[in-house]
């Protein structure tokens, strides 16, 4: 596997475009497309909120009744979520406007939305968006990244990743990008994320390979434990990289899935770092559970502490709210056995050791959590199963975009 | 029911003193004790965190294996929390010297403890603390309150209450008092509350009213969504008022239940405005509920979401928030069936009708939401239940708060 430049273009056949369509930004790109130059077969996973936007409705419909999709339009500024049957009535026109655009099926359309939540979209200046950006679509890498830039809301930097593989002698790409900042706890799935490979993959198993992987990498993101209305990651895989088709579990599938498992990984710790507010990436493993459940339990109640998050921007190593955390988790554990340690790019510490603390020194464990990326890991001492969730920390910023954020 | 001054020494017979022992504050007081001149039956509730400080355990133990207790001792400096055989065994110290001050037996001797976690407690200065109360105990007004500012910590005001009912022709009197400001998120229990009365009635019903009443009360209550590992209320009732003896329910029983649900209601909302940096009170009432449990999960769910708690902070009526909240919190309901309103001193808006915006003014909505107290009130039409829980908006300060909190 190696990494290289790109994103969703960077995958054979997949091309993309951005437009300024004034959605809710005056001075930037708010309107992004992705689309193959062949049909593809899809994947989805979207948010279990059950105040689902309408374009989460939409995509639904696509990924789990039609066999194909082709393009993904996406609106950076308004959520469509909460907006009834009108609001749904805009992703078909959307869908239409696209289809137009493209000579394609409406059906094969994908729509995505981010932004505020309960008003509705200017349905003229998305129509007059998907007409600009059909022309423009590009598979130049440059295009991919504008692509990244037009869907970030308060996101400060575009998140993108790509890796080629080999699979059965062919060279396989897949690329992705994401956004997401605030309210960001996905839960079987995640924020928007849009992920294009040019594999020949069976679509049953394109849809199994992404629902397997984004129990370890989407869903163990949080920012501020708030789920979305519109979390959506899509998966279209094209085929044009003439790889014998994998419509089998074996040696190809995991191959494959190691990939993803690798795009997502990285655009998980892209979201988490990029959070709201924050100043540094908090990534949170737990060792020794007895179930991969209590595992990942365990460590999503640690990172979404507001108290441990805090307490990280301080650079404090404030261990009793890391132990008071997994407490209240709902696993059970004995704390008399935990073991916790604190490691950063400036080193390692054992904190705790049985529960209780090794007389470590402070001015080390500061030194290691003034990182701009820190890991707390506890050993349970209970089995062989673990977890790894991001986070971030809490900051007066986080509490300044989302007190601001409509005004 | 009326309500009237002071808190714990309201009731007949029960007296209070405050010392400044140096636990952790330099200036000022942070030991408290609570003494009643009889013994009492005791009722407590206790925090569901898996890590439980040593003084949980030791009052479990008072609390569930012995008949009568006397004298609860509180430090507010250091949490005796994750503090091992040797935290347990100054519970005992404790115990022993106030056993002594007061010539009482050990095991009628309640403590309790907040503050930093980890550390152990100095024990000899908590016994002088105890050597220095024991004679100074005084049934006034003031002691009670003294004992109220000696266990507050990142409380910015203290927090007591008490009332007077009839029962059976004799006055009887409920007043309590308690701290908690961060690491807020009670389950089956709460922070620090302390409750006495000088009611007869027996053990077994005085359980049964605080347990039952701390689900609608303490327990709703969230500042942060971190279950303390030292959450404790105890209630004393020491029979002083000459009233029948409570042992049956009935009459006499409702009216006892009323009016602990005044002196508790009270108190949590004293806690939820108090949070760690809050500028205001938010109150979440769900109407129309199927069940009280889908109320309570949709309260507490908005209560705790820190995008809603910031939107409150910044007076901005971001119902989407409000829905999304209600959507991921696992209850069921239809979305496009909610009313929503917000309600204040400044007046009453309905934002929401059957899912979508009512096209309300904004100005109005912000004119209420710039209220000390605001209020959500949910209407999800499904039936009759309801609950209301109780928090406060997400600060600067609160990050500044537990940034900064142990150095």
């Amino acid at each position: 596997m190696r990494e290289i430049t790109g994103g969703v273009t960077a995958a054979k056949g997949f091309q993309a475009a951005a437009a300024a369509a004034q959605i809710k930004y005056k001075d930037r790109t708010d309107m992004a497309m992705i689309y193959s130059e062949v049909p593809c077969v899809a994947a989805g996973t979207f948010t279990t909120n059950i105040v689902k936007a309408a374009p989460v409705k939409w995509d639904q419909d696509v990924v789990y009744h039609h066999e194909k999709a082709q393009v993904v339009v996406c609106n950076s500024g308004i959520a469509n979520a909460c907006t009834g049957a009108e609001g749904y009535g805009y992703c078909r026109q959307t869908a239409d406007a696209a289809a137009a655009a493209l000579d394609i099926p409406a059906e094969s359309v994908l729509v995505a939305s981010t932004g505020v939540i309960g008003m509705q979209i200017p349905i003229d200046r998305i129509a007059d968006g998907v007409k600009a950006m059909a022309p423009r679509l590009s598979g130049t890498v440059e295009a991919g990244t504008e692509a990244a830039k037009a869907i970030m809301t308060t996101d400060t930097v575009k998140k993108e990743v790509a890796v080629e593989i080999e699979i059965g002698g062919r060279t396989v790409t897949i690329g992705g990008m994401c956004k997401g900042s605030g309210m960001i706890h996905p839960n079987m799935c995640t924020m928007l994320g849009f992920l294009t490979t040019d594999a020949a993959i069976s679509k049953e198993l394109l849809q199994k390979a992404l629902s397997e992987d984004i129990k370890d990498t989407f869903n163990m993101v949080s920012v501020d434990g708030d789920t979305s209305t519109n979390d959506t990651v899509l998966l279209l895989a094209n085929g044009m990289a003439g790889n014998p088709l994998i419509d089998q579990e074996g040696e190809d599938y995991e191959v494959f899935c190691k990939a993803l498992n690798f795009i997502n990984t990285t655009l998980s710790r892209k979201i988490a770092g990029d959070g709201e507010g924050a100043t540094a990436l908090f990534e949170v493993t737990i060792l020794g559970a007895e179930s991969k459940e209590q595992a990942v339990t365990l460590a999503k109640s640690v990172v979404t502490s507001s108290l441990t998050k805090a307490a990280i921007y301080g650079h404090d190593a404030n261990w009793g709210r890391i132990l008071c955390a997994m407490g209240y988790s709902g696993a059970q554990f004995d704390p008399e056995k935990v073991d916790l340690y604190f490691e950063s790019a400036a080193g390692k510490i054992k904190i705790i050791e049985n529960g209780v603390s090794t007389g470590y020194s402070e001015e080390e464990a500061t030194k290691i959590l003034s990182e701009e990326a820190v890991t707390a890991i506890a050993d349970i001492k209970m089995g062989d199963c673990t977890a790894t969730a991001w986070g971030c920390d809490l900051t007066y910023d986080y509490v300044k975009i989302n007190a601001d954020y409509r005004s």
